[in-house]
């Protein structure tokens, strides 16, 4: 697998006020991603509700998007399971369905026995008998566990396993596992909120929960920052931040979902435990697009 | 539904060494708790290692638990998604198999979303469309987050919210909860670490992952408590009080099925990504089980 | 040093307006204090904020204790440094001025480094070369910090370390401290929300915040629970938690210092970094007290 | 104030064997520093054992660095103490001993009531009566308290504030802090941890514990990235960070400390609670830092 170079949105997935499934939200979503500068999708990631779906409804997704992603763009799937078995299996059936890698979570119900020896027998069995390459997603704030630099070290000699998402923004963790990790291997940040120090580590490929309503900017911050103009990616980084911010902080995926409707996408509805952002947070959201924007 | 007086174990799921459901092992496990002093079975919790499971395996155990739990038992099921919408859909599933009520987990993978306001929502919308009576489980060591007073007491008054498992050990909270919430409401605690202190502030009902091996001296101390004779209440609870830190603490899931295994039921192995007791382990669990039985 | 029965309260240092020590408010608390059912004070503990105070003024506020404490009540000082070296300096200063023994904070300042090791290193010196009983003081909402129970158990048997406050409100641990440490060693709660079931597991010493303000309730529930009352000793508990969950919580040291001049005590002013409590947090802590105490 | 544009080291305080101060060895290394790429000394702070000192203790450290340290370099006093009232006065001693400017800690004993209108008040209080100009110090990992981007905000346009040092080695926090700060106000980092993503915002001052057996490393990381030479810049700075990483982590201050020794310079002896290194952990440290200095 070619290393990433460039941008993906962990996608949205637009429910109807119903709760059902919006297929034709979603589907038009990618059919604007596709001429945005995006270099792939990331299908049922954290910031797709996955969680909130059952598995008909995640296999559903996958198809779609290995349909309509425009050519040449990599299907990643968020084929996660807390068990090993059940996340080869729904890989599996994510790579028969068209997607070209696996985006696994670190397992984390069991928190405090998911130590790194735990993280290497998860990975390694997973990897070994999933059909697609697979990367590591580690996310604390929502696992509330985080993977070693000792488990990254041997994982990363792995074959089958290409790289990692790391959504914590640690940027010294992230500079540990570069350094320790094998050259084969990815770390990419899963977080705008990383990516210019990232770009200054010489780290190339982002998914970042705001390539779903703003993908440009975040290309644009890694082209200036690749043609010598730090200065301009600097500047460019520190005036998105704040949409960063709400859209992953503050305002969550239902603040995700309003900007992306905000931006001309569809986010559509959340599914209950969250709720959709009210018309005070969606004033809000907009006083800081518009900022950022401007 | 009246309130439970005793104890009930958070029924551990046996795998074979593939990994397979250990069916035959699961069914003769309740065979033996029928003889025990327990008044009910809780299936797919958090000790049955519920996220390692698929959809068809849960309902397989929920029915066989209710075809084989001795006249009379409560029959409670685990049956939690992350959405309103999938915990109603397992629910009912579940009720319709013969659970007589459903343990629902906080929500909890956005934990910083999942506020008081989030956690009535979700527990009303369930509530409200379950064919069986829902029980609040606050689990705070799995989920990161713990739910507030001001929740229970509001959640408290629904018709077919019955109670909550507690299982954080937090006896000032317990304490909380029993001051905020309406008579009709039950709290039980969910660890024997909170067991005599319970038994002390008048609370009646325990879910411990300890009653799967130890059900019987569970009981006890709630006989002694209950006829007056405190301190051999208090002398049991700390004499066996290491036995329950280490299957739930030190030891985890794969030392409570390796303490199942020692003391006649059946265990079994776990599922990638835990880790079977190392023969070390197994040792350690012993000097600890026998010093508490002898 | 013959264990503690009853009621000690960590005292409020008041100060001036212009942060100048209020000796004289200070001197008249401990003379109403004189009256009430207590059994001594715990002078420049946490709630005195010692932090904020120099070292002259905390001799001063000893001297001040020991001069005016009733004859036969127990002069504990927190005289507590984050060094072993300035700690028994400070003690035996203390001592000196008329202190019967000393309650000492577990170091915590580096906190990664202060393992059980570390806990029996630090106590072990102090002890050693303290000319009065030293008791350790666990308060992990301040320090960051949590004394294992190995360091329980070992210091335990130092014949100069009469035994400890914690302040955790965790009362498996409690039971635990209880469990692992030597017949000599008394284990306190060092908060009212964990009396009632402290009382039910035979714990006779409490050194509470609330006892600033509320004294005798404090010792009435205690008088309850041992004259076999315990549904009544029970009840007093609920009713008067939401006021403790007031001062130590909610509203902190200014709120405790308010209801303690609502109540006819001297709170006075703090020092900054904290603030009085404004006009609304003042009414809505009468509105606690006054459902409380009617 | 002029803005750091350097490496400033947070000087060790060695002890001797007995615990007593050290003073010749204090010197020693500030005249061997003064030979080293440094812009200034920080006396009394974290990485000094500060909270081990006592007050007579700190004012001589403090005198011995203005009469020592080469002219031209700042002398930069870490003068905090809890309160407003302590650390104005300690700063002002400190001033008339030759300090140019104080780092002060947040307050942070009460943390839960250490919010960001807490850190205005404190620090307001402060700038407004301190002689010399005041550097905000914020380091979670001793003190369990963040500083909010709002208190920075507003903190930042005082005249006697100058700036801050941020040792949590987050970085997107950092660049939230240089987003929302007046422009007078300098934001270094605390730690090499973040340094050269700290160059690549453009950033220019630090104040790393490394700086005590490394200083020169640290200044060259620097030179190479502001010369543009970027990818060596990044080369460095991983090839020091494992040891960093030791001093600052894993061997904590004795591992410093002992680096001292190993380098030249005059570790010393801790103060209990803490320890000397082991000899094992000294062999530990030689190897790491070997590999990265070889």
């Amino acid at each position: 697998m070619d290393k990433i170079h460039g941008v993906i949105p962990p996608m949205v997935t637009p429910f109807k006020k119903n709760g059902d499934l919006d297929t034709e939200g979603f589907v038009s979503n990618i059919k604007k991603w596709n001429d945005d500068k995006l270099v792939g999708y990331l299908v049922i990631g954290s910031n797709s509700e996955t969680v909130y779906l059952s598995d008909d409804e995640k296999l559903e997704l996958v198809r779609l998007t290995a349909e309509h992603a425009k050519e040449g763009r990599l299907v990643m799937a968020g084929s996660s399971h807390e068990s090993a078995r059940g996340t080869i299996e729904l890989t599996n059936k994510c790579a028969r369905l068209g997607a070209h890698c696996a985006l696994i979570l670190t397992p984390y119900y069991y928190g405090s026995a998911m130590d790194s020896k735990a993280m290497i027998r998860f990975f390694t069995e997973v990897a070994d008998n999933s059909e697609i390459p697979v990367l590591i997603y580690n996310v604390s704030k929502f696992t509330g566990v985080n993977i070693g630099a000792d488990a990254i070290a041997e994982l990363s000699k792995h074959k089958n396993i290409a790289g990692m998402k790391d959504s914590n923004g640690d940027v010294p963790q992230l500079a540990t596992f570069l350094r320790v990790a094998d050259p084969s291997f990815q770390v990419m940040t899963g977080t705008y909120g990383a990516w210019y120090p990232a770009l200054a580590m010489g780290m190339t490929g982002i998914v970042s929960a705001m390539a779903n309503c703003c993908p440009n900017e975040i290309a644009l911050t890694q082209e200036l920052y690749e043609a010598g103009k730090q200065k301009e990616a600097f500047e460019l980084y520190q005036r998105m931040f704040p949409v960063n911010a709400a859209v992953t902080g503050t305002f969550g995926i239902p603040g995700l979902k309003y900007a992306c409707d905000y931006l001309g996408y569809t986010g559509g509805h959340v599914r209950n435990p969250l709720a959709d952002c009210t018309s005070t947070q969606q004033e809000q959201l907009k006083i800081i697009i518009d900022k950022a924007l401007q």
